[in-house]
């Protein structure tokens, strides 16, 4: 395939009339998919039906350290919880703490913490005339959530294969003190699937803030979610390189185990240094007596330690690759060549970031609704939901069939070729 | 026995001898007691066996409207679970919102939305110079802990067994616009284990305050919880006094199942009016996907209904009355008559309080500390600390067994001698 813009008038004209037709049928269809979030599908689920019952007797609900989970306490999650997550993060169990059944309460936790009581002795943000985030784009559209829902100004940080522009980062974080965090998917990022360079890492880790209380808040969010045995991105460890660079207090990082065990009831914790989990804690000294140990329990015992996770992650895969590639497959069928859209093949977590032409994404995620797909609004992947080239579409593969996906994939790539058409032939 | 304080110098001297003797008797036992926190005991918990396995296969994972529980959403709690709730707070389930494992963390976060984005339109609270809250006294801890570390100013209400001094809650709150909220445990409070009467209930509902967003934290923990079949307290229903007397808005109830099933592993619910719970939940909306569903139709599945909710605490009852009556008795044998203290002698709840002769609440506990008694640290049921009496101590006789309950009262009541007989002695 020729470049569309290559075409002639006439060209164009003739496949608007063919694509139109062609989508007329598939509408007719009265498809209902949707590929907007990062869902599991009932199939992943099903994977962790051993820790329904793995606690079935009283005397099963007892710690390693004799705690009963079913009781009050334990501020900072169980031992071997902190430790399971630990060998996950690649940290010590001191560096843990262990919450409830999401990380993004820990996140948002932790800005509603640092408006009302400040960090590290600073001046709580709620105090200050301007708190400002930085926002690699594109981006998950929850974190935008939580600093546009507090009032923060956020500033779109370009992202690249490697991470988001350092440059940037270096020179905002150096002269302004406004700026107090940074929100980052570092592996397999939230849309790309781009994994952090160790370069880009360290050049985190070595950050020079002006603001003595910015942070990273470094959502581990896909730590373990690779979607091939033998391609697998490989992130530094930011806890290890930010106490290197004698940064220790300037790195937050979140993972849970939603897209490991169950999404609405796994375990979510907070890795972070000594003085940051002290912090957080005398927080949570006042708002919890201690968070569902028993969930924290099922989880140690049904996984047992990391080669249990990874096991899991592997049929996590198994379930999740045939999605993405049967998706991928159309998309590089049907539109490669045509120069009218890019998009991303990651080797893990849960998305596609897909770029169309400027001015395009919007109507193509409406032109696929029309046809009863459902994707993730345009504009979600940018704070503000304002994406300045309407361009970006993320792409959710995990919850439909590949069966379905395919058809999914039929529906979008239709979608796009008819509003790139539109756009070119505007332009003729 | 006769009042002590119509003893002679030298009947008193003499009772200190024998006292210190039966002291340093028991201490020498080297004991370990705690009746300091209203903890479960392991039989209660046992009680809930079934929960554990109640969810043992993929299919039972599904709430009765289809949704999948293990996975993501629902952010207001399975329809399902709120209506449980409802039951047990004769509300209907539209008035519920299910959160996690904890009643504390949905006040300690309401009080943290005030604080950031205000109530009801008016201003937040962190732009106030000053805010205030009503504190009935003495009251539970973990309450004051929430206000004092937001900074608010306490202001203490006595308590009376009809509930708070209402003459002077109404009063206040008609006149100064600063007071934002008053902390109330309305049924078998914490510590006295009084229960609201009627007209109490009905003055609430009908406050007129000064600031349109000053609210009722009605913390009613101890719903059912109730000691004896034949004497039961009841409590009116504050959502449906408050909607008659037009103030539907004016109220947030807080409840959990933390008695029920798990203290640390239940869950936990705001009821309030439509208008109230939309606002909470746009703060929601921010901070999580959804609670874990899983456990909360764990909760449904186990219960059934509110007759299997009333069963298992008929069954706690059972476990608890002896408790109390075991520490009451010793109470009540070797305290009466000798006018040196009061006590509760409550139909439900955790608690009994205990009010010492002025100036010695802290030599008391300190006393029992000696012989290896630990109480809650005298003061504790008050803002800040300082119980102005130094008289009051809250006693939760829970956690251990009848048979330590009635050791632990031993050591107790030998502490209030001594430290009585001290006091009396110093003015003779």
């Amino acid at each position: 395939m020729k470049p569309y813009i290559e075409w002639t008038k006439e060209e164009l004209v003739a496949e608007k009339a063919r694509l139109e037709q062609e989508f007329a049928e598939v509408k007719a269809k009265g498809l209902n998919l949707n590929i907007s979030r990062g869902k599991p599908a009932a199939a992943q689920l099903d994977l962790t039906e051993g820790m329904l019952t793995v606690l079935s007797k009283n005397e099963d609900t007892f710690a390693e350290d004799g705690t009963d989970c079913r009781n009050y306490g334990v501020l900072t999650g169980i031992p071997e919880a902190r430790k399971l997550i630990g060998d996950i993060c690649e940290v010590s169990a001191e560096n843990v703490i262990v919450y409830g059944n999401a990380s993004l309460t820990i996140m948002f936790d932790t800005v509603a913490r640092s408006f009302l009581k400040g960090v590290a002795g600073c001046t709580p943000w709620n105090k200050l005339d301007k708190v400002k985030f930085l926002c690699p784009v594109p981006g998950y559209d929850r974190h935008f959530g939580v600093t546009e829902y507090f009032g923060v100004e956020m500033i779109n940080v370009p992202m690249t294969p490697e991470g988001p522009d350092m440059d940037m980062v270096e020179k905002l974080v150096a002269e302004d003190d406004a700026i107090k965090g940074i929100w980052c998917v570092p592996k397999y990022s939230n849309p790309q699937g781009y994994t952090y360079s160790d370069e880009t890492v360290r050049r985190f880790a070595n950050l020079k803030p002006a603001a003595k209380d910015f942070r990273i808040f470094w959502d581990n969010a896909y730590i373990i979610h690779h979607l091939y045995d033998d391609r697998q991105d490989h992130l530094l460890n930011i806890i290890e390189e930010c106490e290197k660079a004698g940064n220790p207090d300037m790195v937050y990082e979140f993972v849970s185990t939603s897209k490991v065990s169950y999404p609405g009831a796994g375990i979510a914790a907070l890795i972070s240094s000594e003085a940051n989990l002290k912090e957080a804690q005398e927080y949570m000294n006042f708002q919890i007596i201690g968070h569902d140990k028993l969930n924290q329990l099922r989880h140690v015992k049904f996984f047992q330690n990391l080669d249990g996770v990874m096991n899991q992650m592997k049929k996590h895969a198994e379930i999740l690759r045939p999605k993405f590639e049967a998706i991928l497959q159309v998309m590089d069928q049907e539109l490669s060549g045509l120069d009218i859209a890019s998009w991303t093949k990651p080797n893990g977590g849960y998305f596609i970031s897909f770029d169309a032409m400027e001015g395009c994404a919007k109507k193509i995620v409406a032109k696929a609704k029309e046809a009863g797909l459902t994707m993730t609004g345009a504009g979600a992947t940018y704070p503000y939901h304002n994406d300045p080239q309407d361009s970006n579409i993320r792409i959710a593969p995990s919850f439909p069939t590949p069966e379905e996906l395919e058809i999914a994939g039929q529906v979008f790539v239709l979608s796009v070729k008819l509003v790139s058409v539109d756009k070119i032939l505007e332009s003729k």
